[in-house]
């Protein structure tokens, strides 16, 4: 089994977070730099024709790509301690604030980094920086959502840790290079990335 | 258990036909006719404070919103016909071509019809018609990606119909309104789209 990781990036990052909450470590690692755009390179390429990581190789050969596939593979073959629900309606629970969070968050985040920062000029071609700048009062909008459920849980899906706080984490850590500042009058957001972001798996 | 549709969206479609897969029937279903707004009416913000359909109202009072969350509900309940894979590597496939479908396909679609189409100057404010052509092209480079894998396997995710099918299907008939066209020398694509667009399912 290898990993094709970007220490840099944030989906790869999913991965990562994930994999140490499971207790996982993946020896074969190699790591993919998209500053000098490795992901683009013929020899990745083989990888994944869609030039984007994370990627795992199973030893049967088969690629898997996506960050949530990768981890519903680690899910099945280690259910222990489940991140993505145990029955049908925590599943469907995980997997709905999951999608929010990558939709409403993550997304427009996202969709602000690579049309505003300088540092993306070359991947996204054309920026489009107006459009960009126009997601930014979006994730402040989910933001006050995501305020509001925090205040009636522990964590997003509920009161278990699960994959929908990872990809939180990793989002609200995204807002700072995208420049979209995290207000801290949402106390109840505070007070969880206050406690996951300690949590040791978040330096994975 | 309760089922918030819009007959004229492509998201609750896609539930639509799961549940046609399935052989399920809702019996209780309420339309959301997002054409008047209704989905930002104040009675339907008790159910999802996001304004989005579809979403399913359980017997115990759980909402659950985002198709695919829905979807994962009734695969849980009823596996039969899995649609969502049946081991650790059929799923992690299924949710691997899920998501790229999601990403590279049904988004970009999406994000120009959103910022192209005059019917969403009310519902996308503002809209920034040049971002929304710049996705076209996006469609059309992943559609060939699509059509070497559908040379392959009958199939998106392999050889078994999946969700994945329906999120393509459902993304396909979106080019239309987009006014992104396809091209018939997809050859693969073209004779997926004969199989998968004339299933009973596809008229849910």
């Amino acid at each position: 089994m290898k990993l094709y990781d970007t220490r840099t990036a944030p989906n790869p990052r999913r991965v990562r977070v994930f994999l140490a909450e499971k207790g996982i470590e993946i020896p074969n690692v190699q790591q993919i730099d998209i500053g000098k755009l490795e992901q683009k390179a013929e020899e990745y390429r083989r990888i994944n024709p869609l030039r984007r990581t994370p990627a795992l190789e199973l030893d049967d050969g088969t690629i898997l790509t996506e960050s949530v596939a990768i981890c519903r593979y680690f899910e099945e073959i280690q259910p222990s301690p489940p991140l993505m629900g145990t029955d049908a309606k925590s599943k469907a629970l995980v997997e709905m604030w999951q999608r929010r969070i990558e939709l409403h968050l993550l997304l427009p985040v996202a969709l602000a980094f690579r049309h505003t920062h300088p540092a993306m000029a070359e991947m996204e071609k054309p920026q489009f920086p107006e459009f960009g700048e126009a997601n930014k009062p979006r994730v402040l909008e989910f933001l006050q959502h995501l305020d509001n459920q925090l205040g009636k849980h522990r964590y997003i899906a509920g009161d278990t840790f699960s994959i929908a706080d990872i990809t939180a984490l990793v989002a609200c850590d995204f807002m700072r290079p995208a420049r979209i500042p995290r207000s801290q009058d949402l106390k109840n957001i505070t007070r969880w990335y206050g406690e996951v972001s300690t949590r040791p798996s978040a330096k994975a």
